[in-house]
């Protein structure tokens, strides 16, 4: 194992000089430095391990044996561009497709879920001779200009931003929180004739639909499982329109929901998309991702006459990685591992339900889990602070978790898949701890003390050197660095934080 | 050494069923497979050895056993995002600052050149506050949709695509067929003024300039190298009307240009621009790239309240693969070598240019050539077919070479760095040999007879599994493989082949 080279505050002047500062960091008060990890776990300069909750890059564990050992025997023989015929490339092809409808047979490779995006984007574009895209408020797809533009997550933070005239934002499907809740009789249709309505807006403003897009299950936007048939239904409409449904598997793809290998299946074996982008678990940690068509729309792309080429992607070593982690999940039954433990995981999680008022709303399928704090079940008012508090709390205990939604407030599982019964154990019982705490402080007993505030919670929020940072400044008090801001009580308004502001994007890092 | 999985044809026949069409293919009618690779050496599923006289990417040679260790040492112990401190991204960032003027002191880690050419553009647009890009004719800057609309390579490709308002497109600072050539007094300004202009025309439409980008030396464009003084003045011109300067060095940076370590240095000591791109050679296959700008321009990144988030970029293996490449690069003096070799190289090239009427021009820097094939040395009527003729006869003597520029018609030379002296001797022996038959089969004697065509060299391209592909059809004569095409004597428009058409991106494959 390589020595740490730098003593830690030296690592955090080199980075504040050098990187760019838009690019956070998590925990930025106290920053920890990750020297090594395996399976679902991570280890700090001084050998503290941390368990990881978040990191579903590292989708078959971190740094798996076989994943390593095909990704270094590959790089000793043989790394190029796709331009030369080569068995890794074609063979992975067939890998992919194997686990997808018969339909989506034609993959093109790239380096990251945004260019996969934005790919699909451009096969929408070329295949329907439309320009309109339609995505889901709260949507993240990616960080290239024309991703931007489709994400609400990201557009929102930023005041300048202008909405591009194509782009068109559906509510999303959340029936928690949304426009439609779970006491609709059928929020999967009131949903879908959202979009139904839109396409007829954009429409009359003579658009044309090119494409809709959504995450099979939205991350970023809170973890939200949209209601089955919801997707069949938009399909529709869209393809009635003209249009395309492109499913955005970069971040809940490859097993990670437990009954199906794809997070659209879960709507239902009679829904296909027309695209489906792949991204982050793909390679467990390699940068590499895919996107997969149906032949309709490759052979329209290619009638454009223009060609696609990218130098890395589909490379022979990206390739064996690809199938490396797909041998894992089959050869570690991570598939069913993320059923089983996902589902212990989520019982323990309900028992929260009943006995913290602090909790919300438990939702999710397989390792792919919400925690929603509310500090009113009723009017449903978002627990952010709350929300931010566990997730230092925990830090200091050694577990990583983060907290994300529009209004941060839903605590995010999404751990490498070989996560156990007894890490699910461990950080429920944390979780349980840390909100006893809390709604102690808050004078939280019931449920019907819930809108009870308690200004000792509710502190400034501190800046460093990455620009503002938002936490409850509780975890200040325990934490040893020097940088810790002057503490004092503020009027309540301090504690309300604006909806989509930068720190979304810092637990956004863990995605 | 891994076997071969499967026979040619079966990797072909996956190959058009699973990969997308507009994904192209070298040598389309009898493509290679390469299973290995080493230096500047590729070697083929029966153990043939190929000469590779293109791959840019390869740096440092291919499968580099340094760089092959740093990064399976380093994927063993920690792949994770950079929200966690680490050495390796604030060392590696260091050390690419080292190699740089002081003012570009800020890195953004990403996957790709288009990754990073695509984040050059949102750091333009934020620091200025301004929309307008003016790109250089025949550029090519990557494949993501907002930079399709900057690279006319791209997007001439494409007969229904429409040009972006915000994008204009200057005349390409090419001295030997662009608009001012080397007999014009001062090339430099007259190119520039070029810009001067466009900026002014802009401003009378109501636009703003947000920056001017080109390659330091345009590479898909034909190998060209700008007159020296050419960027102080563009630089000069957009930093007045409130842009920025961004000098792509995704295909040339790194050394390979000899006399300096980036090839926007060879405009002297009083350029700096204001952004600096990366991609292809940095981490010799693997994909990873990188963006350097100044403080000013960082800071006013972060203030739009936007953060960015790259989930593989800058990752601990990503950046100890970049430094081991750097390492490389300064233990074997492959800088030095690219300056003695490319000389070596040109110096050879010179006098095939004495020797051969079809030889208009020879330029370059280091390992960075370009030889262009005329058929007039007056009308610099572009000898395409010939380009193609001699590549595909290369390929047969297994010297892997490719063409490139808007008629195709220059032979590109961008070795791995560690290319040597007996190296330029074959592949220039073998071009001799080439259009010393080349030439007589046209009856072309002396440089007064080049206009002078010979019907026997021009047949109807044929297509293939991948679309339209342009080459000679000679070199199919020749071929083994039974894909091979009926030809027939055509009439000569048949060898006027479009400029910008497919076959240009084929060739892309190689940069």
């Amino acid at each position: 194992m390589s020595a740490e080279r730098f003593e830690k505050k030296k690592t955090i002047d080199l980075r504040k000089k050098h990187i760019g500062p838009s690019c956070k960091i998590f925990f930025s008060h106290d920053p920890i430095k990750i020297v090594q990890a395996k399976g679902q776990y991570m280890y700090d300069e001084k050998g503290q391990r941390y368990l990881d909750c978040i990191n579903n890059v590292a989708h078959v564990g971190h740094c798996h044996p076989d994943v390593v050992k095909a990704g270094a025997q590959q790089m000793e023989l043989l790394n190029t561009n796709s331009r030369f015929l080569h068995d890794n490339l074609v063979l992975y092809a067939q890998r992919l497709q194997a686990t997808l409808p018969d339909k989506l047979s034609v993959c093109y490779f790239v380096n990251s879920g945004s260019e996969a995006n934005d790919l699909a984007l451009r096969l929408a574009w070329q295949y329907t001779g439309n320009k309109d895209i339609i995505t889901l408020d709260n949507a993240y797809h990616g960080h290239v200009s024309s991703l931007i533009d489709i994400s609400p997550y990201k557009f929102h933070q930023s005041s300048d931003a202008e909405q591009n005239q194509y782009v068109h934002v559906a509510p999303s499907p959340d029936v928690y929180r949304g426009k439609y809740r779970g006491e609709h009789l059928d929020p999967a249709t009131a949903y879908a004739d959202e979009v139904k309505d839109m396409v007829q807006r954009v429409h009359k403003k003579g658009g044309k639909i090119a494409a809709f897009i959504a995450e099979s299950l939205q991350s970023c936007g809170g973890q939200v499982i949209p209601p089955q048939g919801y997707f069949q239904q938009v399909a529709q409409h869209v393809r009635e329109a003209g249009g395309i449904f492109i499913a955005d598997e970069v971040q809940v793809g490859f097993g990670r929901v437990g009954t199906h290998f794809w997070a659209f299946q879960l709507q239902g074996e009679d829904f296909v998309p027309d695209i489906v982008t792949m991204g982050k678990p793909i390679g467990n940690g390699h940068p590499m991702s895919c996107v997969v068509t149906t032949k309709e729309v490759a052979e329209a792309f290619m009638s454009s006459g223009m060609e696609y080429f990218n130098t890395f992607g589909g490379n022979p070593v990206s390739c064996a990685i690809g199938m490396a982690v797909l041998d894992v999940i089959v050869k570690e039954d991570l598939q069913g591992n993320a059923l089983r433990v996902g589902r212990y995981l989520t019982n323990l999680l309900e028992k929260q339900k009943e006995k913290h008022p602090l909790v919300g709303d438990i939702r999710g399928r397989g390792l792919f889990v919400g925690l929603e704090l509310v500090k009113d079940r009723l009017k449903l008012t978002p627990a952010t602070a709350e929300a931010q508090e566990v997730i230092y709390r925990l830090k200091e205990q050694y577990i990583l978790l983060s907290a994300d939604g529009p209004h941060r407030n839903v605590l995010k599982f999404k751990p490498p898949m070989c996560f156990t019964t007894e890490d699910a154990d461990l950080v429920v019982d944390k979780i349980d701890h840390v909100l006893t705490e809390l709604e102690e402080a808050l004078g939280l007993k019931s449920h019907n003390a819930l809108s009870v505030e308690n200004e000792s919670s509710k502190r400034k929020l501190p800046t460093d050197e990455n620009g503002p940072q938002y936490h409850s400044g509780l975890a200040h008090n325990r934490g040893s660095s020097q940088e810790v801001p002057q503490q004092t009580n503020q009027t309540p308004q301090d504690i309300t934080l604006p909806t989509n502001s930068q720190s979304c994007d810092m637990i956004l890092s863990f995605t």
